[in-house]
C-alpha cells in the first residue's frame, strides 16, 4: 500500500518538525523516559529529537532524560549494533530493508538510524525520500529515523550514540547505523558499532574512489551488492579480488577474518550468509572477550572525546563570539603562527 | 669508527638528560631562538627538549620560543616532511639512513625525528641503540633525534610537530618522521607529513598482522624492503600482490596512484626509484594544489585538536585530582552512566 505508507511517513516527519520547533516547552522528563522504556514509538522519536538538539538550554534536559532512562531500565537487553557504509547508489537502504526484515523474522526488534549529511538542513531528507525502506519504516517492530550529520563540534557522535542508547532502552535489540562512506561520519560510526559492514558494487576499482581512505580496512564484512542478472559474474570477480586483497591487510583485532560476500538485496541471494556471518562474529567475539572490550574501549574513548568537545564548545560560549578563533586560525593558515601557539593563545584567553 | 660514534651518541643523550632535568632554570629564549635559526645543533636539541617538556611551567617558554623562531625566520625554506612507518624488523632505520644520505648528496639537510614508544621511559632508546643510523647521526648535515611517544593528552602530535617546525627553522629542508606502525602514533604522523611511506617485508600476509588497521590505506608509497639475495623473488611476488590489492582501494586525494617498490637498503637497489617517486609526487601535488591544501588542513585540524587537548588538560588542573574523572569513567565502563552524561558531569564541575 504505497499511498498509505507515503502519507504515514509524511505525518511522522511533520510531527517531528513540530516537536523540534517547540522542544523544551514544558517537557515532562520522567514521563518521557518511562514512555521510551515502555516502547512507545512517538516518545522515542521525541526523546531522540531532544538529545539531537544543539540548544544549550536543552542539554540539561537531555542529560536528565538519559540518566532516567538508565535508572528505569538498568538491565537493557543484549543488543547488537551494526554499521553499514557505502557510496550513494550502492544499495544501502535496500540492503538494510531486507536485512532488517530478516532480523524481525528471527524475533528481533530493529532500529535504523541513518546519518544523512543533508539532514541537518532539510530536517530529514532520508525519510523524505519515500521510496526508501518502505516496508521497514511501517513495520511495528521497526523504528527508522534519520540522524543529523556531524556539526562543527562533533555532534554526530554524541547524538547518534545517545539515540542508540534510547533505542535499546525502548526494546530495540538490533540497531543498524547507516552512513555514506564519503565524509567524516563513518569513522565515528565505526567507533560506536560492534560490526562494521562495507557495501560495494561489482566492477571493482573505480567505484570505490568516492569512499574515504581507511574505510576498507575498517570493515569487518565486505559485501558486494547488486549481484543479480547479468552482473553476477562481474560481482563474483570483484569479490574474489577483494578476498585476495584483504588477505594482505592487517587482520581485525577480534581475531576473525574479513569475509567478502556477493549478495542481491533485490532477490535476497547471499543475505542468509551475511546474517550467519554476523552471528558467528558475535559468538567468536563474545567467547574471546573482544565484544566486551571493544564496547568498553569505545565508551571510554567517547567519554574523553565528549569532554573535549564540551569544553571546546564552552570556550566559545564564554567569549560570545568566534572572532578571536577565526583570527588565530587565519594566522595559522598563513603560517604566521603555529597551531600549538594559536591553541595556547585561545585557551589562555578563555 | 663505531667506537667514536658510540661515545658521541652517549654524550648527546647524557647532555639531553641533564638539560631535561633542569630545563627552565634561566633559559634565555631570545638567545636560544637565534641560535636555532643560526643552525646550531646543540641549540636545536635544547629547543626540542623544551617543547617536549610536559611541565606546565615550561609551556609559556615553549610558546615564546616558537613565536620568536617564526619572527626571526619568517620565510623558512620550502621543506618536505616524510613519514616512514613499519613493524619492528622491517628495516626502517637502515632505509632512513640510506634515504637520508641520498638526500644529503643531492644538497639537502636532513632531520630525522624518531617516535619511539619506549622513549618516554628510557629517555631515548632509539639513539641508545648504537647500531642505528650511525653514519647519518654523525653527518654534519643531519640531525637525528628520538621524539617521545604519545602521552595521555596527545602530546606526540604537539611535540613532534613543533620539533618539525624547529628543525625547519634550523635549516633542515627534509624532515623524516620515523614511527612504528603498531600503536596510536602513526595516525598523528600521517596528519603531520606531506608523504607517508609504509615499509613491508617480502612474504606477504602474516607479516602485516602487527600493523594497525587503516595504515596500509594511508600510505602514499608502499616499499617492500630487504629485497636482496635469495629473497628477491619473494619480495617481487609480495610487491605485485600489493600492487593488485591497492588498485582496488580508494585512491589518495592528491590524484596520484599508490606505487609499490621493492628495495634493498643494504645494497641500495630501488632507492633511486623511491627518491624519484617522492619528487614526482611533490611536483604533482604542488601543481594541482593538493600540497598546500593538505598542509593547510593539517594545520587547522591540529589547532583545533590542540585547543581541545589544552582545555581538557586545564580541566584536570582545576580540580587538583583525577579522582572524579576515574569515578565517572568507572560508571561509564560498568554501563551505569552514558559517556555523554559522564562528560557532561565533568564539564559542569570544572
Amino acid at each position: 500500500m504505497p499511498s498509505n505508507n507515503t502519507s504515514k511517513s509524511s505525518a511522522i516527519i511533520a510531527a517531528q518538525q513540530r516537536i523540534k520547533s517547540n522542544i523544551s516547552s514544558a517537557i515532562d522528563i520522567n514521563h518521557l523516559a518511562s514512555d521510551v522504556v515502555d516502547g512507545k514509538r512517538d516518545a522515542l522519536a521525541r526523546a531522540i529529537t531532544l538529545i539531537e538538539s544543539n540548544r544549550a538550554s536543552d542539554r540539561p534536559l537531555a542529560h536528565d532524560l538519559l540518566k532516567k532512562v538508565r535508572t528505569i531500565n538498568k538491565n537493557a537487553q543484549e543488543s547488537l549494533r551494526i554499521g553499514v557504509t557505502g557510496i550513494p547508489g550502492v544499495g544501502k537502504s535496500t540492503f538494510i530493508e531486507r536485512f532488517g526484515l530478516d532480523l524481525i523474522a528471527k524475533g528481533n526488534k530493529v532500529a535504523v538510524l541513518a546519518i544523512d549529511p543533508s539532514s541537518q538542513r532539510t530536517g530529514g531528507s532520508i525519510l523524505g525520500d519515500k521510496t526508501r525502506m518502505e516496508e521497514l519504516v511501517n513495520h511495528p517492530k521497526a523504528f527508522v529515523r534519520p540522524s543529523p550529520a556531524a556539526d562543527a563540534l562533533g555532534g554526530v557522535s554524541r547524538a547518534t550514540m545517545e539515540a542508540i542508547v534510547l533505542c535499546e532502552a525502548a526494546g530495540y535489540d538490533r540497531i543498524v547505523i547507516e552512513t555514506v562512506g564519503v565524509g567524516q561520519s563513518e569513522t565515528s560510526v565505526r567507533d560506536m558499532v560492534d560490526v562494521f559492514c562495507l557495501l560495494l558494487i561489482g566492477g571493482a576499482g573505480d567505484e570505490v574512489q568516492g569512499i574515504k581512505r581507511g574505510i576498507v580496512e575498517m570493515a569487518d564484512l565486505v559485501i558486494v551488492n547488486k549481484a543479480d542478472g547479468e552482473k553476477i559474474s562481474l560481482c563474483n570477480d570483484t569479490a574474489s579480488a577483494y578476498r585476495n586483497a584483504l588477505h594482505l591487510f592487517p587482520k581485525p583485532e577480534g581475531g576473525n577474518l574479513v569475509d567478502v560476500f556477493t549478495i542481491s538485496s533485490i532477490n535476497g541471494d547471499g543475505h542468509e550468509e551475511v546474517q550467519r556471518k554476523v552471528k558467528s562474529l558475535v559468538e567468536l567475539w563474545k567467547s574471546n572477550g573482544f565484544f566486551d572490550s571493544q564496547r568498553s574501549n569505545q565508551q571510554i574513548d567517547r567519554m574523553e572525546n565528549h569532554a573535549r568537545a564540551l569544553l571546546f564548545e564552552n570556550s566559545f560560549a564564554k567569549k560570545g563570539s568566534t572572532d578571536l578563533w577565526n583570527e588565530l586560525r587565519d594566522k595559522v593558515k598563513s603560517g604566521h603562527m603555529s597551531a600549538f601557539s594559536a591553541a595556547w593563545e585561545w585557551t589562555k584567553s578563555s
